[in-house]
């Protein structure tokens, strides 16, 4: 989930202030806007320690007239609060149509910290989600607009920004910042799971990258504006229910998550017949065991045209019995596809207890290829990331080892590989007219991916964002995975 | 949630047979409209053991054409099965678009059973049911129309469907049908807990008397018909939510809820005094007892005007401490409430650990003068159900009591304490044009009662419906009714 939001992003002064200028500007009209048009704005400030929370609330009442906007912040329950069911404190403070909140701690900031330090169990963690969703449903019907930004440094940046604060103002550390530096990776977790747990259309997350502060800051600005903006345009027709056609906002040059990807990896010919020999070894031997322990795999294979999806698969497979393992190719869907459910068709190809399938592309195609040719409708993309997290909660509550990859390539080297295809007479018939129109979408299709890694990216299925420009470091990569993620699974049972 | 469901609907069989003609030809012409309206029909047949299920599938597959419908039974899981996840089973057998699907036994048979035989935890039955409503949210998203039964028998009424099985088949009953009468109470509390959680604005379910094995064939047909036609009607504009304005069709003479309030019960003035003294000793003696406990009560009136709201609480609240205690009287919101969420002024006044709030009218105004005077509209009635039972879960959780009056009298005892309103000078105020108005819409709110009912009232916070024809009858019943509720839950403590 955090993925997009360690790409390093960056402003310089120079444009910050250009832009802020613009943006203050924009703020105060949409806010005037607002004031008529009656539906209460609710924000929600959370995100982990030391990613400068409290500098962005200053910021954005710095931005807006502070006649129609009002922080609240929650610390420690009073007595009063605490005799009353947990929401009281909440209801009470919620601001009024026609006016913005900014809710700095709320309904999350308990249920995270108590299940990161192992105050609640699993079960009541995902209880208290299921009321959240539900008490952000009740607002969001009621005409709410809520935006809910999480910032977001990774765990190096954190060390680094703590150390800074001990440097800076000559102190230790207290043992509460302490604490949190060391849970990083269990907070993580727990924030991660709140996050796509309550991730719905109407009341969506954003996640803010907060490493450098003009950017976070513009950030937090700019998803505002936009979310109000939107809003208020939509105000004449209210009944229709909002899609998640939101892309958010740019600030500054785009720095897509594949960015971060190093494609300069490679592998030697020599290297790669070895590591290859003994990764296809070590599968064959999981594969066996996952069998016995009836322990099946899912495996996914999303990428760029011509990244090797195919190669790789062949690899993969050639590792397995035959009798194990179904390669499902998913192309456009059939008529008794179509008569059903768009995951219909992925149901029914799940393996039987310790088998494999492979998917050649997937589930995910409704989110990559049918949002950007549009033949889904926003409404039907921007809902499936819900339904896709929900299918594959499913498959690992049942045990399967699911695992994901993007097979990621550069422009130069797909050019490269298209053009050699047309060359060589038994690869022609795998370039076609929709490669090259594909390939004219890059950007459209870097959108799309973002959000994808960032809606469906999770500790239990994570997206694995392979470097492909040499295929054999890509092989390599996708066997070890395959691997890991099994060995892994395997010894959970 | 069942209450609705024991009223005692009853069909002859000369109505029947002219119901039916006109039904088949009816649904059939449907069935033709859904061809190429291309959507699927998912029907759920479930409800208490003996209440007729195979039935009632057999009748609807009599009268549906058989090229567009199919039956999908579920009994034991295959080994096929068992290897997938849980939803594979039904993702494999739904209908296409275009068709009718029967369900016999569901998604909803396995999570019932097993927490009835305490095979699965609390929390386990909740996160179970939280994938239910997010499966069927999927499923209506696509298009999918969901027509939900629950057949429900009395526990008097299964037995004695039991007992005449026994009889007429000269057998002894099976084990399995032995444990199911013996479970009755379980079974209903656990099932009540699966439908109030599933009960959605796109998915909700339809509960229905299956005493009478006429009408409740016939009350089967006509829901799903008036599901179907409504759907069909609203086909050109898709992108609209469904409301909730679904008014279940009528079949036969209505019988409301209160109906099987029985107004006869009456109480002389000689003991009145003494039980009203005693109950009201026991509930200053509980209120204090409540106060070091810090547990809090919250009690709600409803009623029809003139039922004796206004006297009742006064007997309640002159047995209380006055330090323990507050009445909220609801009338029209104000400008501040109204800029608020509709819950809003029922949270603010929640009582601290250990007091008394007693409403004079409550949150319950959503789905009864709201609904039924047009204040508000359909999709916030209908949304509300969800509400209210998610706000008084939240009290309840908290270790709240909750307990909830509707006050019941005849038309004509309220037309008799109108006029005599009318001439005692000091009650003159209590009588205005509205007064009479509501009673002239008196039907409608029979219906937005038995909706209330059926769709809010649950094992932990159930409706209690007082004959309130005779004053002194409805006061002593309340404050026992209050003491009663208020020692269980100090039980709890």
């Amino acid at each position: 989930m955090f993925e997009t939001a360690e790409v390093g992003h960056r402003i310089d002064k120079d444009q910050f202030d250009r832009e802020e200028l613009r943006l203050h500007a924009q703020l105060l009209e949409a806010q005037r806007a607002l004031r008529d048009a009656k539906f209460p704005v609710i924000v929600i400030v959370s995100g982990v320690e030391s990613a400068g929370k409290s500098e962005v609330v200053n910021r954005l009442n710095a931005w807006l007239d502070t006649r129609g906007v009002q922080t609240v912040a929650f610390w420690d329950e009073s007595d009063e609060e605490r005799e009353r069911p947990a929401y009281w404190r909440f209801s009470r403070r919620l601001p009024p149509r026609g006016s913005i909140g900014i809710l700095f701690g709320s309904w999350y900031t308990q249920p995270i910290v108590q299940r990161a330090f192992r105050k609640t169990s699993r079960e009541q963690f995902a209880a208290e989600l299921v009321r959240i969703a539900e008490l952000e449903r009740m607002l969001t019907d009621d005409g709410a607009l809520m935006v809910k930004l999480w910032f977001h440094l990774s765990k190096k940046a954190q060390q680094k920004r703590l150390d800074k604060i001990v440097r800076q103002e000559r102190r230790k550390l207290t043992p509460y910042e302490k604490s949190f530096g060391k849970l990083y990776d269990r907070f993580a977790k727990v924030s991660e799971t709140a996050l796509q747990a309550t991730d719905t259309g109407p009341a969506p997350w954003h996640v803010v990258e907060a490493t450098d502060p003009r950017y976070r800051d513009l950030m937090a600005g700019r998803i505002l504006l936009q979310a109000l903006e939107q809003r208020l345009a939509r105000r004449k027709a209210p009944a229709v229910p909002a899609a998640r056609t939101v892309q958010e906002p740019e600030v500054g040059a785009h720095r897509a998550v594949l960015d971060t990807v190093d494609l300069r990896a490679t592998l030697s010919p020599a290297v790669y017949d070895k590591r290859l020999a003994q990764e296809q070894a070590r599968l064959n031997a999981l594969g066996w065991h996952a069998y016995n322990a009836k322990r099946s795999t899912v495996v996914l294979f999303e990428g760029w045209d011509a990244a090797g999806k195919g190669g790789a698969i062949r690899r993969t497979t050639a590792a397995l019995d035959a009798r194990l393992f179904r390669v499902i190719p998913i192309a456009a869907p059939t008529d008794e596809e179509l008569a059903q459910h768009y995951l219909w068709r992925f149901w029914r190809h799940l393996p039987r207890a310790g088998y494999f399938t492979i998917y050649d592309r997937s589930w995910y195609g409704r989110v990559l290829v049918e949002r950007v040719e549009g033949f889904a409708a926003p409404e039907q993309w921007g809902r499936a990331y819900g339904e896709i997290n929900a299918f594959e909660a499913q498959l690992l509550d049942h045990g399967i080892c699911v695992v994901k990859f993007w097979l990621h390539l550069s422009r130069e080297e797909q050019l490269r590989r298209f053009r050699e295809r047309k060359q060589i007479a038994h690869k022609q018939y795998k370039i076609t007219a929709e490669d090259w129109r594909n390939r004219k979408r890059w950007g459209a299709y870097e959108h799309a991916i973002d959000e994808m890694v960032a809606r469906t990216s999770n500790a239990r299925a994570p997206w694995h964002l392979v470097a492909a420009d040499c295929k054999r470091h890509a092989r390599v990569t996708i066997l070890k995975t395959i691997c890991d993620s099994l060995e892994h699974a395997l010894q959970r049972n």
